[in-house]
């Protein structure tokens, strides 16, 4: 009998706290550019075009003797159902012996690598002394984002938001969003006084939803767009010298969030070429022949070791393309793991 | 919170009987022809080459309303470790909301479809009136290609097994194997009086190890290869008018269990054609350009659908190549879940 432990949401989100899960997305970034990390090819499979989807994305921590895959899926009409419509269980497996090591749910792993994501983004890139946050979507990742770009970032004193379907979704987002960040802190960072002093104080900034978005865009030292948009938010002309963006949203063929021309303009990042090039924010700009793939600098975990500069000048315009990989996934649930089996949290089970 | 179901190995075992197996991978099959299922690709990655590797064959069976994946991974040097070498999961998801509804012990699932899928290459393809079985390979998966082609050939007397690597192997697997078949008839039949009685008779027959394996393929009707061979083991002179082959074991690029140049001599399906030219037995043919896909009369689910004609004379040659494909996993997985969701059998757990 091989056992194992089943981890579900709930226990995700005891666990698991913004701080130390951008460390360990900067981990596996930097076990990807050490090459002791490997992303196998990606399953992606439409039930429905526009109504469900499901994707399968797996990979191999060398570094972290693990491999594993996670599971999502996307049912649109799920919510008439009273069930969520996305759907994700990550697979942890041992990479010495093949054994089964868990299986948690993938929801709450999923927000928080993405958010951690965006604020490795923020603190490799961005002018250390910025103090505007500009947020294109207020959907479910935009708390995420914002948490983990307050963590990584010690001078931003103002967020503002934008929806771009309309302003009164913003205006209402920005209403509750600092006693729902407060929540995050509190039970994310409780026992950890002085982490908790700190984030609750960072967190008592001035949240703003935008009504003009090209006004807000000319004034925002950091952008992070987490939309799932098909055409261009943010115009390059808009964009003004040192900012940073982070793109979050695009991850299958035809989504763009940000202006071709950017590209060209800026010093690109990404997490992962291929998947950046194949169904990221790079997608368009390569297809419609306005940048290269070579117009890529490095990958993060390259800047995040060192071997490649990040951003080389306060004026410079960079870019992190963070189409998600299953390497943060899967060491974001090892952690999970690490601690479940310390604590005794969850079902063991036997195969 | 999502619940679903663990099935552990043992239960897998109490609830599959190799009669329901059958007709489950028929079905696979047949859902395949009708357009009812899809494959989706295959992810395989070699930890260390001829040590450890693993595969993960996912798919969706709209038929039957699931979807989902096997992880099958295989560390040779488990043993020294007191573990399986070959281990294995199945995800199931329901397809119409993308909610989990088990995860299973895969060895047992794995080992009965293969077996179910070399009964069902010896009753749609051999002549039915075969007499004499040849297996090649006294292996894991020998017993399960038995136990099926007695379930599906009422007319088998004599069973020959032959081990390339040793004849003492061969005969003591022969020694055993009536009582092996004989338990497992016991265990997978009880309660079903008339298949029970039917079944054990079947069992009582001659199995007779090989030491020449010209002499014994020269005399026999089916012949199952469930080996790991890189080299032919049957050669195509050998063969005499009117057998049928079932090649079960290639499943990656460089395997070979038969000449190649019976491709050339005989009416041939696979279940996946993808799948057979990729890294099954049809790969080094066409990559020898001794044949080309086209020489692949159909998949087998045309068959069975009687769409396509199977064997149309006595004489003729006929093989059928057994890659293995995630429908079948995923089906007879179901038929788990089916009978536990009854039964109460397993445990729930939540998400």
């Amino acid at each position: 009998m091989l056992p194992f432990r089943v981890i579900n949401q709930k226990t995700t989100e005891q666990i698991l706290d913004m701080a130390r899960v951008i460390e360990t997305v900067e981990q596996a970034y930097t076990l990807k550019a050490q090459k002791e990390a490997t992303l196998f090819p990606m399953v992606f499979y439409e039930f429905e075009p526009g109504k469900a989807d499901m994707d399968i994305k797996s990979g191999h921590l060398t570094g972290a003797n693990i491999f594993g895959l996670k599971l999502v899926s996307w049912f649109g009409e799920n919510t008439e159902k009273n069930l969520p419509q996305l759907i994700g269980m990550v697979m942890v497996l041992d990479s010495r012996t093949g054994a089964p090591r868990g299986i948690l749910s993938g929801e709450h792993i999923t927000c928080m690598r993405t958010g951690a994501a965006g604020g490795i983004g923020a603190k490799y890139l961005a002018r250390p002394e910025s103090e505007h946050l500009l947020i294109v979507g207020s959907g479910h990742q935009a708390p995420f984002q914002i948490l983990a770009t307050l963590i990584a970032m010690k001078h931003v004193k103002k967020v503002s938001v934008y929806n771009a379907r309309s302003y009164e979704r913003a205006a209402a987002f920005c209403e509750n969003i600092q006693s729902r960040l407060l929540n995050m802190v509190v039970s994310q960072f409780k026992g950890q006084d002085d982490l908790l002093g700190e984030y609750t104080k960072r967190c008592q900034i001035e949240f703003v939803p935008v009504e003009n978005i090209e006004q807000t865009t000319r004034e925002a030292d950091i952008i992070i767009t987490a939309t799932s948009a098909r055409q261009p938010l943010i115009q390059k002309e808009w964009v003004k010298p040192g900012t940073h963006i982070t793109c979050v949203g695009a991850d299958m063929e035809g989504k763009q969030e940000i202006d071709e021309h950017l590209f060209a303009a800026a010093r690109v990042f990404v997490d992962d070429v291929r998947q950046s090039v194949n169904v990221g924010e790079m997608e368009i700009p390569v297809k419609k022949g306005v940048v290269t793939k070579e117009t890529i600098i490095a990958e993060i975990g390259e800047v995040i070791l060192g071997r490649t500069a990040g951003r080389t000048s306060p004026e410079e315009i960079t870019i992190f393309d963070s189409t998600g990989i299953a390497l943060q996934d899967l060491l974001t649930a090892n952690l999970v793991l690490e601690v479940a089996e310390k604590t005794g949290a969850g079902t063991v089970v036997e195969l």
